[in-house]
């Protein structure tokens, strides 16, 4: 069985809760019991933190052993050089995801500091971007 | 059965031919026909142009009747506006899709003049892709 | 008679279908009936097309002859710097119009690269602003 | 009958005085004369002031019962967020004027802070900018 | 007692007929006869002018005897440098006030001009930005 | 009983003890009794911490039932996009207070990141933006 | 004789009361006797005034008639277009002075709007530099 | 014999018919003839678009047989992305010219966006520089 | 015995793991016993984290009674205001090192956020730049 | 009797004979000698060389003795902040000066790297600027 | 005979020495033998230094004598005015030559400060630029 | 014995006399005794100049055959590419010093044209910079 470990960044333990027009109604933890279901070949690994350090300890934790990560960064995908460094840093492939179309927002939501060092990107199809993703690691 | 059009920019009718380090080795049509097999319950047309004006001509032909549009803009990506409007225009949704990770290459490429007006964007799965984009539309 | 070309650039031909909060709801060859009997003076003849090129190529076909040109270039006005040569180019004096106030909208709209080259420019009044460019050429 | 205001703002009552090349010889107000036989159901006002903050006033006291708003604010156009402020404020709708083509002249008169605020802009055509503006609250 | 000067700038004459949603119902001298029952130890006089020049004349008028100075500036906010220059030439303290809050505007009212030369900025509380400044001076 | 949450961000631990000239003498802990002394209607409660996201973790756990945040961000003001997201996620009003008048200081300071996000703004005053925030919530 | 004209910008009106570390403790109307007396052969006029517009009114009203213009335009200096305008359009040549040496303080003192349409520029001597430009009209 | 292509862009066609004072009187077409007499080793062919697609066309048909290719791509130059991939994506080496000297025109026209990818680039010396473009492939 | 304190902040702890071309083979752990070996007379502590708010947790602990700091903020050095605050409130004298010559790679590492706060800066000389650092304090 | 060096830059030994629309026709040697009959009390040295370094050496030399430097650096104005540095290391004063309005021509020499530098700045009087610099010093 | 000055700028006396894959392997010596010899009808003659000046002193030189500078500025390209000055003051028409396509390198290396000046540009061709300069003197 | 060049840029020379509060009150060459009594293993020779193109030479000259260069640009460090290019094309190592921290300076120190073609970068040491260097070759 592949090991995918799916990473969400700040603000995101809020999910169903915050501007559910932007977001969705329902929480992610919800979300990841259907994830599982839909792809039994894989063994999926959950990490939510508000805190960048963490996200970095979490990418080297497992950045050298599991199959794949797929990491919403929220907020910090747009100022943070350290999870570009950490990124490149481990040999797992990540794939930047986001739920809602980041271009068709804030303008300082057009930038990410952290695609360069992933493999892919996958923005804009609600929850559906981290089944996206998953399909991608097929 | 869902209609989805395949919409191909410049020089992406060199496939297999141009700088295969970065775009792979396969011709487009021969990874359609992968496609159509791998997803039976869609009808794929596909459309390649160097031209922008025939690119959105054909946008506005299909752009209110078929169920999805998943288009390579190339090089247009980053200059057209005209594609974003056309896109705005129509009511089929958009997935904008590209092969290479475009913001691991030259900074001119990093900024997109259409992902606004998409519904997603994937990138950097190689022709995958595609595949990826035709998954959103299930 | 004063001969008179209207030229329409990309989406344009989308008029009456488009997004019709922004640009009403009749179609161009609608309104350019009436235009032609509002001024029976005026011989006004009128092309449209999605291709830059084109749109070059019947400004240097009319543009030695006609005693006017009032051009919509819809997105190339933001972009097309061949556009701004072609009007240098030719001897018809050239109107920029547009049907909804540009600098009203998205930044990318406010800035023109044709204007310098025109002698006047007419924006914001809806289908009027080809009204008034013809009243220009009174 | 439609009451309709002009309003001139700096340098303009040097019109016929200041660079002729530029703005022509005659002044505004023989100019006014004309306007007004031209258009006999409208009921023309006119008002100079080289104060940024009397436009302001003259903007406030008619701007909530007259039919149209003709303004040419000179240099302020470049600069004048108040007058932004003062156009958003009332509603007579206002149209922006400029006698010469302001895009093809210094670069620090291609932006208007005020053309958001407007209903529609015209310029280029020498005093016959007024005169457009006119035809365009008919 | 201590006595404190309002200034208000341009187009906040306006108040409670300017854009409500932005600015409430009331006028400023309703507010005002609150604030002087609310603060009867300080003498509250008023000016509003629409005039950079005639702020200026005020701030030197009374900017080197009053105890305090509660400014809204207005859109010269974010133009003025001579008001700038005008707070640091007097001995008064100065506190800025803004009825919204700008940040939550357009971008070109995220820059204060006169910010540095004040001793504090009060804003988004409605009408009470004023009241909190005159708290300030307690 | 309104209940206040104060949340101090990077080095305002510090308090006291650092650049005196600009913060002051006083530790923010003696501060507090004063506040609570003079504001006895309301329940005030304090945090304070150095890491970003323990701001983001106080704020979402009392950011649905209390009536009031008062956040100092410090350093974080200026670089966090996630602090942003966090007040739009939540319910509860949050205030921004800055003991010095960063106007005045390094340009780095001008910039802040959250005050769109805020209710109000509030900086310059010393300590006393604190009470001054704390008189917004009245 | 030769008729020259000073003009004096915002805020020069308290020369001698502010800043003196900056402009020194004279008043201009003090100065002004000295330079008369060492200038015996110009006819010195001398105009001051807070307010744009009067400015520009009074280039205007002498700037078709005196044989020069020194003209100390204080704020205005770097933001006022209009002033641009008016020297432009006057027949009088203007020199631009400034008593401190503008480019060694605030960055956004160190553009000036109006030199370029000036004759000469002379900043830094103190009040001399008023001297200095009569010297240039010798 | 050398196969060498002559690639012209937009407005080219109006050649000693458009602004005679910067692009010279004569047709390309005569000049054409001159060229093939002085140079006999060389098979010279000649394309002329105004159409940007048209000019990828033309580049993907021979760029992998031909000798050279000796591009005036107009102001297609400093818009065009996709001529850029075009000529990078063909093996036949390009060399970039211009009649004029962009640098000393228009600031718009000192960049290109095609340079990068071309062997050469030879500018501003009327038609001769197509004529030292030929002597580079002898 | 001068008490110096080594910190080291994000993705560090992989030294030795991570792009061993740019980084070098050996953990930092080993080259710190090598350091203590050469300084006698210096007592080195070392502390490591990827959380930011750590960093600032450690600087406040020591930096009013150790001899010097010897700071590789790694990335933070390039976002970190927060940084740059601690540094200017403590006493103890700071050395920014890194590893690599910054600016030889990405654009984004050639500013740093806390240069301005250090005493002095050292980099490109691989582990040897902490070899100099301790030298600075001798 | 006061010592005063006057230093010319790069292309100023061309005076007379360069551009005379722009710097006149008389060589700078002539002008020197109606200088020194008209400042009798002056002692007027004076160097020339197009090396920077040159520039540098002589301001070294005399600027601890001579009472005053009148330089005109030419185009190395807009890029040496090595002659900044010079001038800041000395003690004589060192007036700019500059034949042409700078500020009139193109927008590279719209900036002054030296002027922050230097005591006063004079500009656009031709050759007369000297005098008044000269003036500067009594 | 013509008479042509060859005028290298800084570190070119180092080819054939420095980073031969950019510059190729023989010094500019050996290069200019066969110059001579192809070009028989040309008085060719040789000038290199480091120094800025002295490349302006021998422009300033022959500048109004010979019939053709060609001209490879090396690193002063891209910051010297003073090149740019005395280019403009000579009568010899000059041609700027690269060995290297500098737009395919460093970004500093894409703008050119003197190429406004020059009569026209020629790079890209390795040593060959300069024989096909001097074609360009025929 | 290594051989180590030190090399100081414009207005090193004045070392001891200029703004001794940043550059302290000993001149160089008092400085270089004590360097070379504590580092009896190098032979270290000291070249200073004020021009540019001497500095080239300089490292032209030794730049093949030294063991290091110690290289204090001065103000060239922040325009000079042709130093930046000097130090590439050579093969001993540079390390840039600097006296001063720049990054505390004014902002056009803070970038250095030179730093990438480094070996690596120490500033902020007082002269000490210079001991760290050699400390860097040992």
């Amino acid at each position: 069985m592949k090991k995918i470990q799916i990473i969400n960044g700040p603000n995101l333990n809020l999910l169903g809760k915050r501007e559910p027009s932007v977001y969705g109604n329902s929480s992610f933890e919800e979300y990841l019991d259907t994830l599982r279901k839909n792809f039994p070949t894989f063994e999926i690994t959950f990490f939510q933190s508000n805190i960048e350090g963490e996200l970095l300890n979490k990418i080297h934790e497992i950045g050298f052993d599991y199959d794949g990560i797929i990491l919403n960064a929220g907020a910090y995908t747009h100022t943070s050089i350290a999870l570009y460094d950490a990124i490149k840093a481990v040999t797992t492939p990540v794939v930047e995801v986001h739920i809602s179309n980041v271009h068709a927002r804030e303008s300082f939501r057009h930038e990410s500091k952290i695609s360069a060092a992933c493999k892919g990107v996958i923005l804009g199809f609600g929850l559906d971007s981290y089944k996206l993703a998953l399909e991608s690691f097929k």
